[in-house]
């Protein structure tokens, strides 16, 4: 399948496309029109079309999408296709609120290992795994087939950790920690910045309030 | 100030200049060039010009940006200057991740109530406030000030309170759930959607595998 060249918007839209779909699965719906489709997500039939001819298309004329094989085919090109093996560094809150995500085990992430630096966690069961150590980091790198790392440290301890992570093999980083990483061309961060989220929503608070005073 | 038609790029990148200055008001810089910030922030001192300049610029010929007036103007942009109080519906490792932001509250969101379904977690505080029941909130919310709602409930019961979070005159969600809400206009939604941002990071892995066969 040809998927080059595709933009940043089209691949950003397609986890949507998956989800929609994933629900009309859950109520036993076998196929879809982009028409149907576009009013369920509150855009427009002919968009459906173009981001989905990205992928030559999979639609036919007059029958619309099969759901089930399009929500198949965007989960192989979004490689939902085959298991992540994933360790969370970090084991306060949002360490274990990712860990207990039931969705994501269903979709391929697999959680093979957590870790922190607080020694008062060591042992702790989350979802099955015991709490190790962050000093036991690099051992288990070596030892064990890891994908996916997700930083949900402090700051500091993320930058020292996020150098372990490269230089043991991780290519793919998924980081909450409140700074950009320097990591090299070859791995993949994928930010999640929370408080610029949160400011964001301010922001458009205060703007719309600027526009539409009383 | 002016700030209409201000770019939604643009905006997206103020929060990201607010964390560099205060980063470098804790290293007691006073003032930088733009040349300087933009090696510090790994883009060209033209689009920090540009960007800035959409908000009537703060730098000056040969002197560059002062700090701590650059931060507190974008502060005052993204409206971090007045107290957002906000509630958390769902106190689930989550919900309790997000209170326990220390970062949240410097920065005006002050949290005034955390809800939850489950009677098992009622009275527990997380922060200084008691986990109080979700049949409470409607009461909550017509006998204090809120501004902002977080949604960090499961889809169905995020849909549900959705509602009555619009019904008693909440204007700001910061929502969590893997759903998109059905609010007015004048309600402003921000999402996360996290399982979203784990496929992109798959996409990118899978294609750059792809692209880097051995």
């Amino acid at each position: 399948m040809e998927t080059k060249q595709i933009s940043k918007a089209v691949i950003k839209r397609l986890p949507r496309y998956y989800r929609y779909l994933g629900e009309l699965m859950e109520d036993n719906v076998e196929r879809i029109s982009s028409n149907e489709l576009s009013k369920k997500m509150h855009t427009t039939a002919s968009q459906i079309r173009q981001d989905l001819n990205n992928f030559g298309g999979f639609g036919q004329q007059g029958y619309g999408y099969n759901v089930h094989y399009l929500y198949t085919e965007i989960g192989k090109i979004l490689g939902l296709d085959t298991v992540h093996p994933m360790i969370i560094l970090g084991a306060g809150n949002l360490g274990q609120a990712l860990a207990n995500y039931v969705d994501f085990e269903k979709r391929g992430f697999k959680l093979v290992g957590i870790f922190d630096v607080n020694p008062v966690l060591e042992g702790i069961a989350v979802r099955g795994l015991e709490i190790q150590m962050l000093s036991e980091l690099p051992f288990f790198l070596r030892e064990n087939n890891v994908e996916i790392a997700i930083l949900t440290l402090p700051k500091n301890k993320a930058k020292e950790m996020a150098d372990i992570l490269v230089e043991n093999g991780i290519k793919a980083i998924w980081n909450f920690a409140h700074l950009d990483l320097e990591t090299p061309d070859d791995v993949i961060v994928e930010n999640v910045h929370l408080s610029e989220s949160l400011m964001t929503l301010s922001y458009n608070l205060s703007k719309y309030r600027q526009e539409h005073v009383e």
